[in-house]
């Protein structure tokens, strides 16, 4: 098993899951976690994905707090293909740096970039879209995929569809990328059939980013191109490099300068933002549990009278859920956390609570 | 100190209060945990409030499993002042072995049988209302006290007054004890001023109890002052008493015999039914409470977040709430509870759900 030639998968392994408290922390973040109940771990399953077309190309960037757990959840890399960052420096530097690493590498890289916490329940139509991009990719093209919207959320960024690139009919170009629209935005943006969700995934040459980069960050292209020269210098230069998202530095103004594309995608994709969206999954890949509750974990744990929602029984304690609609129960050794499907997103104030009145090691 | 001359106190602390699981489980019963956050039990509660009146002629009527317990939470009282008994057999035989180890013991004793898991938020007022039945039941009646109702309650048997007794004009006769009725006849009877609640507090002479026994079941009178001359044959004879409550066994025949009185009390009581009991109680204990959250143990735990209700964090693990409104959350170290107010009746479910498939280790 080879895979696509000279693919080569860049898995950002980063960002705490705040929403996911208390089963997400900074200490073990989302990614670490299985949360489809399938017995692997986001990060392992993004591994797993792309293995049939990166082989053992992966370069996979993290947090130097997550170095030891990443590797010894992934004993199949080779050494070297888990990279720690010094500190968090955003999307741009982790994917920045892999990119410049694999420049020198592989002069012949096509690079593609996927988080290591998002949920794909369909494999197969997933390595179809990203061996189309890799084929566009190819031709020097800064490539996305855009997932195609099963609701009208104002939780994600929108890409607007362009002309389809000639020679290439399953690859369109990008027209813009918008940024988290009013729900009404959205729903326009759905009958009208040319927006596709920004799920943050890029394939493109290492070269062609680096140049993009180059085009509107100068600097930032070169100590990067640097740094991969000399990576003992990466405690000693990490800490200056610009904090900005790829989106804003690079996607934004390369695709007002015609040179993003997008491969329209079916496969469904989540990134599982908060317990709301954890119980629609669950309810999708269980759908005995639909209109019920949903357990993630040891069901025998659970003990529901006249409930629907989602438990999470994560400290092996038993836990009775009585006559309470669309509820979320999160049960963990040292933190438990009740609320409502429709309260998901308001966990976050939990998290900042604790920070704020100093019980750091809660979150 | 010596109380009201010759009055005993009986405190029968049996029932599991499967409602208040997990926070009460047969294993240790409502009686043995503080409840209202006062630092002290409820059976300690219940002997403190009776320690005035009885000083220290106390007889505790408990099962051999919690005997150690009761024990260890009334060092104060002298040896023998608790009473195993070898099996559960409902409240006469309890109640009737005590009245007839005190009629040995004091020919002018008057005994008050009171729950050990009572709430009663005024002593005072309970003191005068038990000082006034010990005067009705020198004159040999059965007294028991009648709770002034707060609401329609259809959880409580009522009690409907007669006519005051001659020379105690704040004692009545009672016409006759009612069962639960529905909500509606409650309503009747709360407008009518001649119903009070039957919280089943009896004050009465020993001597006239095991007589009004002899009447409707001779040998079971005599097999209760047997067993008082020959304590060593309890293990042997109790199985053979039968099980029925006092209401029924004499309280019932006794009223429609006219030999019951009632002191209309009108001090502050709650049985604790449920969680639901559980959390008015603590809004009136803590008035800040009220409308918002009840926390029955270490606020330091509890994050709530746009919520109302109980929570009862008795595991020492942090707990978030979230967007709930009377929720009820009770965390112990091997069983979370998450309910509702309104389905607080419903927790038994869970309760003999748990006992039927093999884990009655958690009951």
């Amino acid at each position: 098993m080879s895979g696509i030639p000279h693919f080569w998968a860049v898995v950002p392994a980063g960002g705490a899951g705040t929403r996911l408290w208390p089963l997400s922390r900074s200490s073990s973040p989302k990614f670490l976690h299985d949360l489809t109940g399938s017995g692997r771990t986001l990060l392992q399953e993004t591994v797993d994905r792309l293995t049939p077309l990166a082989a053992d190309r992966f370069l996979v960037v993290t947090g130097q707090a997550h170095l030891a757990a990443v590797t010894a959840q992934l004993p199949q890399l080779a050494g070297g293909a888990v990279l720690a960052e010094p500190s968090p420096r955003d999307s741009m530097a982790a994917i920045g740096l892999a990119a410049a690493l694999l420049e020198r590498r592989d002069p012949e890289a096509v690079m593609g970039s996927f988080a290591a916490d998002h949920v794909i329940s369909d494999p197969e139509r997933f390595q179809v879209a990203v061996t189309r991009a890799v084929e566009a990719a190819r031709q020097d093209w800064l490539v996305t995929l855009g997932i195609e919207p099963t609701s009208p959320s104002p939780a994600f960024g929108y890409i607007h569809l362009g002309e389809p690139l000639p020679g290439l009919p399953e690859v369109c170009a990008v027209q813009e990328f918008v940024e988290k629209p009013s729900v009404e935005t959205a729903r326009d943006y759905l009958a009208s059939g040319r927006f596709r969700w920004n799920a943050g995934m890029f394939v493109v040459r290492p070269t062609v980013l680096l140049d993009l980069l180059a085009q509107w960050h100068p600097e930032f292209a070169a100590a990067l191109r640097q740094l991969a020269g000399d990576l003992d210098r990466l405690p000693e230069l990490w800490g200056t490099l610009p904090r900005i998202a790829l989106d804003h530095a690079i996607a934004e103004p390369a695709a007002a300068a015609g040179r993003v594309a997008v491969v329209p995608a079916s496969f469904p994709w989540d990134d599982i933002g908060d317990f709301d969206s954890l119980a629609t999954l669950l309810e999708q890949t269980d759908p005995g549990s639909a209109g019920g509750l949903s357990v993630l974990g040891d069901e025998e744990l659970v003990r529901a009278v006249a409930s629907t929602g989602l438990v999470v029984p994560a400290s092996g304690r038993t836990v009775a859920v009585v006559g309470l609609d669309d509820i979320v129960v999160v049960d963990t050794p040292d933190a438990l956390l009740v609320t409502t499907r429709a309260h998901a997103q308001q966990v976050k104030a939990v998290v900042t609570g604790l920070q704020e009145s100093g019980h750091r090691d809660l979150t």
